[in-house]
């Protein structure tokens, strides 16, 4: 089973990286852009075949590594 | 309009910082983790109404900006 992890900044922490490439953007022409927010996504490989005890397994992976839930929130999809 | 944009390292690439994360996963005692692969998720807002400008915008940043395309492939998700 894959599990495929987004880790992104929660809503209200500032995103310097996000806002910069929102400017290089614009800088190259592209208009309309308005909000860029980066976050990181995670492919995870994993040998475990349910998927509810996989999606747990990767939870307490965010949890305990992944993100850093402080400032951080995470989503998890699962892909048989 | 939003966009989601996924940056990730084209198979075969080496991905170290992928490499950390199944070591670091490994030594918490999350057995079962195969490869792990880590890349960036970018996440746009744009005033283009139209999927397939909105697309073709996306794409265009993809290739100027957003994507290493030497060593990454990108992936693109449009939300109404």
């Amino acid at each position: 089973m894959k599990a495929r992890v987004f880790v992104t900044l929660k809503s209200g922490v500032l995103d310097p990286q996000g806002k910069a490439i929102g400017h290089a953007l614009q800088g190259l022409g592209f208009d309309g852009v308005g909000e860029v927010r980066q976050g990181k996504v995670i492919d995870l490989e994993l040998a475990e075949t349910d998927a509810a005890k996989a999606r747990a397994a990767v939870r307490q992976m965010c949890e305990q590594l992944l993100a850093n839930t402080v400032i951080e929130k995470y989503e998890i999809e699962l892909k048989s």
